[in-house]
């Protein structure tokens, strides 16, 4: 005989927001077109409580991630994950049958790997990116999506050029730029990359011989950027091609200073 | 001659909200209780910028950090630094003459130490607390601020000790409260504290005889909590103590799981 | 016309043991019984300089790696990267005909995910374990391994259970092995897992069922450790199993205080 | 009635050699130069223990630190802490008055600001380095002691500079300097610094007008350096200063790439 200790009432009578697992590195497996790629990222899955239930069934949680996953699905990874927020949705409708809920979100934190071909060299450079996901079911039924990539670029500060006849200091860049929408709203995580790739001083690259180093360093020259130009390039190519609330922050790691600075802007 | 590349008219005209330092390391003096302390914390401090200038002169706001700590204001220290908060607006009031903006932040991270009894040897202990406090210049004028703790303690399954003779499985949590106030809204981070360590199974505490450890021990099994019920004990009681927006958010580190929980709300 | 600096005599002529690239996240794949397994590991690649050269290609370290992995090597990556160790002595080979050098390391921080079965509803549960190998081919042209897996456990405190009628208080604890031994030496890093999750009060599980949940409780309370037995039981048990240097190495996040306590020893 | 367990003879007799707190924050204060520094450092504390006793008594070592730092020695802390090592010693001295050992450790990791001079407009910059010390006191009674400092830098490519007609990738790096030595040996911690922080390219400051931005931009360009030549420079400098045994790293954050390049020696 169980005793189910999360249906009892609490001693506290709150609603809770958010209630749910954390920090849970597992398998996960999308369909891309037409080959299953299998990776390991870090998910964060919640639901609500109403004030009346003590607590929820987190291994139901767990449950909806993992059969989502597994084998006995494959047809359905084939079919259905076709990008991290389909595979999310996915989860969410498999925790519905589950466990009660009026709201739920998953979110997933992993590395994207693209290729990119080398300014003079022409080779191929694989090159990493951090990206987050999230898929909201709203108390209303709606599906909120948000989605966060984060690329490694560089400034090479124009105040300095303006000063110092042209030469300048140069430091890697790190931005972030999130999309929230509605989850219908057809946007790629590689096409928010290329719009904050291309909006540092110049984009970096994983594999640089002499002669594609040469084209960089001379890129960054030609396009001295503070961080604020930076941001402001962001939002305005965002603008134009994603519909949604957006939030652009960009963190300068200073090559003269042991701080950072910052832009962050919201539309 | 310098060239002040700032003030010049930006290719992609956009109002930033925030620019400025973040991540700087540095010594901060505050006057409390009659005493002068001194702490390395770490600072973020921004301003906004308008569409029309291509950027802001960072050396100012580390100016306006520097010269609100400098020797030469000790007085200054003495009569006006008596909180994080004081501090902060000290720092934008004396950016104000420093560099034009309509909105301003300032950020402080830092450690607290606090002395505790422990609960059975009465013994003086030493507990340590992360801190963050920010205060926000609105565009109107208005100053609003920002207050967090971030407390360590503990849960004590109810479920499980419901389900095995009153055994359960216990873990170390983490629970952060943040309060969103008007600036002259009088709230101490001590009282933060308060309100958040009580909420746990038991406190936590850096020394404990043998005597004391039995003492958290048996306290723990008395008070078997979710770390719903953190989160819910914490937003009931801060609701009663601080006027403001709060927000709660609770993870267990799992002793059973390799992932934690969480639960979060807000009001 | 190219400079090739690296080649120049530097003006302070110092041996340098480590030269290269880290922190860099790209695509492995290495062939695990029969089926071609993708992740993405971050890399450390370096080799010794010698006094008299001022430094090294460090495009040539970054080939090495990518086209061990490309697709025109699908072959030799069925047949020769059938482990960690063996992909990075791929990697190394390669760099031998690449660039001079007399000492080389190449390492890989990378998580693995293990099926188990839950101990009382025997479904199938997923674990992740972080591991990291390293090869070292040493200046006499001798190859050594390093293998180090980290493992997520729990205490169960047997002092406070001896004072406090059977109750305790119980955490997670996170243990590293580490074997450093020759390269041909057979260990499987899922070996060393095992050796380690088990000698915690009791392995952890991402799934588990109430009466799952219930037989871990039960498990802890049966087998209650310090810190120090934990990292006994794993030295011990890896002697035997394990030809090499050892070293040990425990964390036990305490639930009863703010700060870790620690075990290590090495043979 | 108290029992002792750790007093107990263990399942597997294994000698442990570092049993101990880690991760520990709390004040410390030392006398510098005549006036009482309080600071809040991050504390590891270990001692060794035989194979024939169970475990530790933890909170002995607790009462070691802060008994040490105690009001009630504000005296000692006035005569005895004149540095990080001085500090570590008295609380060694304290714990073999409390607990059965061979071999302790004590190491600190804090953060130091020291004032420096910016290169133009001569104004006072304060500036931030990670340090971390630690003292052993070996089985034979011997004290060693080990000292690390970490200080941000940066390079300016000397192969760019050389292929891009005086243009060249600059970015942030930062390097660690490690020496161990005997206890009596005088070494400060700020002569660390300066070996570190004069072999860059250039310093780093936290306040920059624009004359001082230029002259740190016109050093850069003055002073290209491969990570290899800040290695090689720092250990070159270090060896003539400091007796003992060197370890340094360096790590240049690349503007060009997404990951860092690496430069580690030894002696």
């Amino acid at each position: 005989m169980v005793v189910e200790t999360q249906e009892e009432r609490p001693a506290i009578m709150e609603k809770l927001h958010r209630v749910g697992i954390t920090n849970l590195k597992t398998v996960a497996r999308i369909n891309w077109k037409g080959r299953t790629y299998t990776f390991i990222p870090t998910f964060e899955i919640t639901i609500d409580v109403p004030a009346e239930k003590k607590g929820i069934h987190m291994s139901r949680l767990i449950e909806s991630i993992t059969e989502t996953m597994s084998e006995a699905v494959e047809e359905e990874v084939m079919r259905a994950h076709t990008s991290l927020e389909e595979l999310e949705k996915c989860i969410i409708m498999r925790l519905e049958r589950k466990h009660p809920h009026k709201r739920a979100e998953v979110w997933i934190r992993t590395s994207l790997i693209l290729e990119r071909e080398t300014p003079a060299s022409r080779r191929r450079s694989l090159e990493s990116y951090d990206v987050e996901v999230g898929v909201i079911k709203h108390e209303d039924g709606r599906f909120e999506k948000v989605l966060r990539v984060t690329v490694v670029g560089n400034t090479a500060c124009p105040h300095a050029m303006a000063n110092n006849q042209g030469k300048t200091h140069i430091q890697r860049a790190v931005a972030t730029l999130e999309v929230r929408t509605a989850f219908d709203e057809e946007i790629a995580l590689e096409d928010m990359i290329d719009v904050v790739e291309s909006s540092f001083s110049s984009p970096t690259y994983t594999l640089l011989k002499t002669i594609d180093e040469n084209a960089v360093v001379q890129g960054m020259y030609r396009n001295p950027k503070f961080v604020e130009d930076v941001a402001r390039e962001i939002i305005h190519k965002a603008r134009e091609r994603f519909a949604g609330k957006l939030h652009v922050r960009v963190i300068s790691n200073e090559s003269i200073h042991k701080h950072d600075v910052i832009a962050e802007t919201w539309s």
